[in-house]
């Protein structure tokens, strides 16, 4: 039983999905995580993904994924982009023609790199609970937040012309950069809410050894303290 | 024996006082430290103050505080404001008139609270190399330096007037606000520099859980991974 504010997220993408095929019909959504949620790791991503494509199939709707982006959005906006997956861009906009998630063109580097088959990833679970509509509202007040949406720009670009290239260190500068970046912004919140954890900052100091070795390897995270290697 | 950059700086304040003075004596200058250096404990601000105030004395110079500061600022910042002491403010300018340390007027709060004498700091040190002007370099370089820079401003009025009425909470939570944006600075420059320690983060949690009980404390760190507490 899911009750208020994802009780409510929930209701918009079901709602949508009855707009868009027409009909009113009663729905009885069941959903599994095998991992657990609110630690960073995209369970509401998933989930709301998962729960988008499931609707839009239930209501007989022939729908392109980034179609199916429109919907996932209404629960959470990195869901849109898990719908489209692998490497995915969620376009702002104020409608749903405009704001929609599609699939970044993605190439193979001169070394053989392949970004959409080559990568691995290590998910270190550092158990904080985490609220990313929270950090977001943080993040608005900070008074970095211009900043860091002029910045984002440029780093659009950079990431845009490293996928195509599958420049792995380039990718993965750009993104370390930017979860950086994310977390500066979330600090300097009202709150001066830091969602790392003292592990989080171990990974931190590993991912950089192992980098100083040679080892080709970057971290990230998300609104919370778990990280990405 | 002192070489390198730290030789350089220590040139540069000598200088300034055989200038001064209009003296050309050749000078030893002894230092001894009762803590560690490079870890974030103001052993450069320490260091450089009492310097100033040594060699303005050993070349005959009579001076005030704020003038000394004018000295000890050519071997680092924070030492002009070490020279004035307790809650000093070092103006911005382009020349020793106008680019000096004063101490900022202190109140005696409602409730009886002075912040110059019932203030106590615990210093959580944790073992991790800084070198503050290579901090400041990334950080000059950061996406964020230019909101950085605006929202000191702001900062400096709200401190000036919660130290002049004794605020313990204000001007605290100012502090601390101010550490983070700090930080926030610096790890988004080009190296990507987290200079907290798992540690730093241990800290900060037990502020927090400790305010959460009421008590009033309230954390801040330098450009390195120690803690004032």
């Amino acid at each position: 039983e899911v009750t208020g504010r994802a009780a409510e997220r929930i209701d918009m993408v079901v709602d949508h999905v009855r707009e868009l095929a027409g009909v009113d019909a009663a729905v009885r959504l069941e959903s599994e995580n095998s991992f657990p949620s609110n630690i960073g790791f995209g369970s509401s991503s998933s989930g709301f993904a998962a729960a988008a494509l499931a609707l839009v199939e239930a209501a007989g709707l022939d729908l392109t994924l980034p179609e199916v982006s429109t919907v996932a959005r209404r629960g959470s906006s990195s869901a849109a982009r898990a719908v489209t997956g692998a490497y995915s861009r969620l376009d702002a906009g104020l409608n749903d023609a405009d704001c929609r998630s599609h699939r970044l063109d993605v190439g193979v580097s001169e070394d053989g790199f392949d970004p959409e088959e080559d990568l691995r990833i290590v998910a270190a679970h550092v158990p904080a609970y985490k609220e990313t509509e929270e950090a977001h509202r943080e993040a608005a007040e900070s008074h970095m937040m211009q900043a860091r949406t002029a910045h984002v720009q440029d780093q659009l670009v950079e990431m845009t012309d490293a996928l195509r290239d599958g420049e792995f260190d380039r990718i993965f500068e750009t993104a370390e950069h930017d979860s950086l970046s994310l977390t500066a912004t979330t600090m300097t919140g009202p709150a001066g809410w830091v969602y790392w954890q003292p592990e989080t900052i171990a990974v931190f100091n590993a991912v950089r050894e192992l980098r100083e070795e040679g080892v080709p390897v970057y971290f990230s995270t998300d609104t919370g303290a778990s990280v990405y290697v």
